[in-house]
């Protein structure tokens, strides 16, 4: 499988996403866990409701950089957080922006600079689909602990969980939801 | 269960779009179907692909369309097509518009607009979203098809998968499909 | 898919309920959840079984009830609970008739008679069929806690659930399984 | 697990009747089989549907029969056909006794006689059931052939799953099913 | 389906064995319960590593047992535990024994020489492969506890699951599993 | 998660294993493919058998190497094929042998130089066990094909996929399967 040459190909292939369980779940006992897809459709919401809250921000751009923010794990899987223990520093992103530029090829550069800027975080619509990517993350823990599914608790414990954007509407859901969950988070 | 609060209730129940499969293919013995919530990245991700490429189309309303397209069924149901039939005239519709006000009750009044515009489908973004909801419902045919995954010829054969808004691209790409599963588009 | 001309269709056909997940259970996290089929052999079961101790009752219907009585779902659909909050009034009942008529047109109109008999729920057996629904229903969440599978606390919360037919031994058995399961039945 | 001693023991303990999958379909790769009380209803509505067409049939004593014919799997398990060739002659048929003795313990005896009668097979009843337990194996496997799922082509080859038992309206149905398949009953 | 011919038909016959789901795991409602397979791999892997330490121990004869220890199951079904009381006495050894030597066919006697050995029981290498089956069966449980799924406290009370044989790392390594799961072992 | 402290750490991790779908398989459509360990136990067995054909093989160290050869993939994943383009050359090999280290610490060095032997392949040993992973691989994908499960044509296509070590009953093995099959070997 090399690149894409069509659009019908790029469309095709993105369907097999939906196949792609999230692994941290998987590893951890939930019973028919969330898809890559379904990961990111909750993402790209969150990002369009809260897009509309944060003044400055260029609201249509956040979504794509959502969009397009986890497309490359149709190639390269969606590795357990471990995975980046063992392999050489920046390994992962390297190989990410390279599937991603072979998965989209026949679109328009956009869809690379837009990864590149969702990687590098640096600009405030990044900086918002990151930290909504680890707010999803954690809201679909306490569902599925609601649910009785799963050994998630670490997840509650790691400070990664739970970043520190200064994005006060996103401060403000995660803790609410970690009071909601009668949960503290944990100190960064 | 009312009207949501806070936009973390409506985040939270949104959480479980993942867990309703798409009824078409669950009544067709399509092992291990695709969720609501997969259709909807899925038609989200080719409209703002092909928004590019329609000019004088706003992009970014179309993508937002897409985003609502499906939500409503959280609260009632995928219903399977043959539903249709023996629910009185535009009773889906109203459910699905009732259900929608209470699921995004906290959010701005544009999400109904929005939702509003969608089902009217009058508009050049509207009829985009619908044309990806059934270019994306026959992608995903083609590839359970190749996979060996339930009965689903007939779709092949049903018109109303087949729209024909007179969007190029779309139509270009409902051709190439049918070319490369080496099907006809039925006769409208 | 129109009225269904033989025998052989019916009984093709039924074959799909198999694949009809109750509503309830899915929208509530519970994992690889019971089928409508399921669900109506073990309603018919406890018919069969609490009929003889019902003087008066006429327990060949009570089990023919009881076998038709969620057939309808094939086309119509499990709807979730809420969804009856955004149809208007009668139109599900009205709709699986019209389904079942459909369904089971090649059998005689013995059938569809049964099944207003039970939407009517004015007999001694269309009471017991509608009761043993409700109690299999709060059985099965007594086997799913404990199972630790799903969120289903609110059932027990629910006046719907705990019906008051008046029929001595199925009022005995939601007694005995609110006792066994430390729960109270909830005040009608 | 000794024997049932409640009523309300017997209603729970057959709700784990779900999740035993016919063995038959598990071994040739059908995806999400079939449970053993799926199979039980199918059973059990043909027999009602069928019987009204046979005269002289005891029409609520069949639906009886189909309704226990089955339970005993509960804790025997649903085992493999090849099993049979490796416990001694009537094995099988004795412990599936003594487990439904002990399952429906709190029942009148009436459920051990018309289990016996069944396994006997000797009233036109209890051959009207067995018969349907085959026509419904074979009309599953055609759904899951046109489904695409299993490997499943020895079923039409097996003489056993085609008894000819001179019941008219069953003997039309597995005739018209084999015609519609494009299949030939094998000879017996 | 009679005695295997070639080293092809074993290895391909033997792949099903994946789909054979541990029947003591899916009766307690465990969603996707491990296989057959699986069971056998954590078996022989713990014989592997706790055979080193065994003076006097064959250890590549020990992980011989293990391989064939359940391999009759393909044919013989995983019986849940209560059909052990509806059986004749040793009807179910006769049976695996049996299978096995058709599954096995093509392979040298070896193998079914292997199979007697561990159903005997007798030698070191036997009883410390007995003793695995059934440490891995509490550190599954213990698993599966820690992710909410299934109900299965009675398996730390049936002193069957905590055998004595006297193998001091086995030994200790049920003592572990208990303490770390704030267990206590059953009186044998 | 860093080292596993003890052999109880060690084996209640390794229970995870199951979990972990092959990649290769679910990318392609097969509906509840086979987990690592499922994977990992019919190498183990094929090396058993085929090891007693081999003058001049150490089996019991063939079996070795068998047992550890995926085991990283617990923390690494099972990585999609097509990520090995775009990760670095060695850097998947050097993370698998870190993460062994790390989930096998408490086992003696031999577990890890058994690994770096299967890396290597050099020996005979090593090269049976890697003849073994891709005629298990095409084993399945030929019960995979004959369930009608997902789309695996191009693994046929693939030399990768048939090696050729001059091992004669491995070589025999992949001869017979691809005749049975109606497949031609590709050109190497």
């Amino acid at each position: 499988m090399r690149s894409n040459e069509s659009l019908l190909d790029v469309f095709l292939e993105l369907q097999v996403l939906d196949r792609i369980p999230r692994s941290g779940y998987v590893l951890r006992g939930v019973a028919d866990p969330e898809s890559v897809t379904e990961h990111s459709w909750h993402v790209l919401f969150m990002v369009w409701v809260l897009g509309e809250r944060l003044p400055g921000l260029d609201r249509a751009r956040a979504v794509e950089l959502a969009l397009v923010h986890d497309l490359a794990e149709l190639r390269v899987g969606d590795l357990p957080r471990t995975a980046g223990r063992y392999f050489p520093e920046g390994a992962k992103k390297a190989a990410e922006a390279a599937a991603l530029a072979e998965i989209l090829a026949p679109l328009p550069e956009r869809a690379q600079r837009l990864h590149a800027e969702y990687q590098e975080g640096a600009t405030l619509e990044a900086r918002l689909v990151k930290a909504c990517d680890k707010l999803q993350l954690m809201l679909k823990v306490a569902v599925y602990e609601s649910w009785g599914s799963g050994a998630l608790a670490e997840f509650w414990d790691n400070p990664d969980n739970f970043p520190a954007p200064g994005i006060p509407p996103v401060d403000q859901l995660f803790a609410d939801l970690a009071a909601r969950c009668g949960k503290r988070r944990p100190p960064s």
